[in-house]
């Protein structure tokens, strides 16, 4: 199929939930252009685990032939009249997991966009007017120019891609909770989210520890820049060991529930808080005895604002931190064999979705 | 009876779980007497919730004949050949809900005694010796040096006695966590803890907003310092109206479990803290949404350590801080008057147990 913009974009969509793990070229009409609107031509995108939880109907009932993907790179190609940012066409861009906010709110003027709630995530969600966003498994995106930010030259297109969500959801919940030099830092699940909370954690100076529930990822965290590592499984006595050790951890595994949330509390500093990246299913539930929190706080941390994405792409392109990325060639072969492999754990750490301009010609 | 100190101390204690609206007069062996103990005789001592917490068997399995209390003010009148803090005999002291911690742990060193993991609760917990400490419903207590803090001559030992405990367990968190001069701050449940939470959030000059289910408390809220008073069963939309207002909001309903925690999720900024101080029954569970959570902390308070018991006296001496007590003369009757108008609801806010000479002669 040959391009059909601006009128039609292409992309590889999930048509069958039954089968979600082989997704189909699909065409599709973008959302209306408006003064602010921002056309972006992809050029690579990174596969998340929010796109397979989406692609499950994991958080809600899937629209037929939904597109995935947040962790967009591209050119602009179009900009509307009242786009004011400074981005001109041809600039490379990336766009992350949000696509939409009021920038009006308290929230959004404290820079805290996520958890405006008007809040549109890249996919899968419906604007004001009804249109449902449609993500990065596809020719182009048009956007709200906010959220189109420009990447770093130091950085390549394949690496940046899975900075825009996984990067951010890491980088987040370090930078708002102090993590920096003479802090000791937890990372909690070395999969793709972990490994670059770990990379982050290291390049703003703070003492890396590594938890996993077994030993086998311990030589890819001491080579990410973790400074120790902890099998919990393995060393029945961690907690024990590590008692008023942390002053931040940040738990990347699918779910808080399936961590020893006691024994993590036990190695806190107090006043020292836990905080998740997860985003399970709406309807999983964490059920804690509160005198088992004496001392320290538990929270969840969303993505991260433009600001944050902006501060955490010249940190990356600053101290040339790289996430491990392999990447795949995108096709309807491309994404199946991405799914399947996340679906295994075979990922170590990312996916990026490559060769945009072989597919959608 | 006649006091027979130093052999023997004299109390007011729970003889009869079944019955334990009704303790009687008891006697009991002191703790064995070490180089780092000071005596102190009791003035008076507050009646505080976990009284009754205790004295119902919420937490623990009561041993016979069990004196509760600790929100004690006394006078030293015998001090440990090794006490170093200074203390001297006739100084007026204080005795909140900790009487022993290890004071060399990394908790401890942190000034974090409350979270020391060989905390002894002033009653009702055996020591390592396995002696059960016995609170201060009684004519003497016997406690480490550490924990026997000097009173401000400016405030009267009967308003005091509510500091020792109410008083810290609300103080606590708002210093720990901002509140002062251009921060909002809300105190959720105005009993004995939450009326001492408004008053002292007033006094670090935070703007308060007192959180009560219904409109009967808002007169006695005003007066204790809060800005703005919310009647959450009453006024339905408070949580829109209020939207992203919180930098901080202390708890000091029974539980966490009571309060509409999304709504409290709602109205909170993003990064800021929902702390609660109660203290419900171990089996107790918190079952939240991670997904509810987005952007918010929540955490649980104990008490507070010695350093910050000092700095909320020097407070309450400087400003003039007075909470709202009501005092009884202890005896059977008295204790047996406190627990049932406390299990009635009715007390505005705190009760002192006055008149010991009276009753341990």
């Amino acid at each position: 199929m040959s391009s059909k913009y601006p009128e039609e974009f292409q992309g590889i969509g999930i048509v069958d939930k039954e089968d979600w793990l082989h997704p189909k070229r699909v065409s599709f009409k973008p959302k209306e252009f408006t003064p602010n609107s921002v056309d972006i031509k992809i050029e690579c995108c990174g596969c998340c685990g929010s796109d397979i939880h989406c692609a499950k109907s994991d958080w809600f009932e899937l629209p037929h032939g939904q597109v995935v993907g947040h962790e967009i790179i591209g050119h602009v190609v179009k900009l509307g009249p009242n786009c004011s940012s400074g981005l001109k066409v041809g600039d490379r861009v990336g766009v992350g997991a949000q696509v939409f906010a009021c920038l009006e709110c308290g929230r959004c003027k404290e820079d805290n966009e996520p958890y405006c709630p008007k809040f549109v995530t890249t996919y899968c969600q419906p604007y004001e007017d009804g249109y449902v966003s449609q993500g990065g498994y596809a020719d182009y995106i048009r956007v709200h120019e906010h959220f189109a930010i420009p990447i770093p030259e130091e950085i390549p297109s394949e690496l940046a891609a899975p900075l825009m969500c996984g990067g951010i959801t890491a980088f987040s919940p370090l930078i708002r909770n102090g993590a920096g030099p003479n802090k000791r830092v937890g990372v909690v699940g070395i999969g793709g989210i972990g490994h670059m909370c770990t990379l982050f954690a290291k390049a703003l100076g703070a003492e890396v520890w590594a938890f996993s529930r077994r030993g086998n990822k311990k030589e890819d965290a001491l080579k990410l820049g973790a400074d120790h590592y902890v099998a919990t499984l393995e060393d029945k006595d961690w907690d024990t060991k590590l008692f008023n050790n942390f002053d931040l951890v940040v738990v990347c595994a699918s779910s808080l529930s399936d961590i020893q949330i006691d024994k993590f509390v036990k190695v806190m500093k107090i006043g020292s808080s836990i905080i998740s990246i997860s985003a399970p299913s709406f309807d999983e539930k964490l059920v804690l005895s509160p005198m088992g929190l004496m001392g320290v706080k538990i929270g969840n941390s969303a993505i991260g604002s433009v600001k944050e994405i902006k501060t955490m792409l010249d940190l990356a392109a600053e101290k040339n931190i790289k996430p491990w990325v392999e990447t795949i060639p995108i096709s309807e072969k491309g994404v199946n064999e991405a799914f399947e492999r996340m679906e295994n754990g075979d990922v170590r750490y990312r996916f990026t979705f490559v060769d945009y301009d072989k597919e959608f010609k």
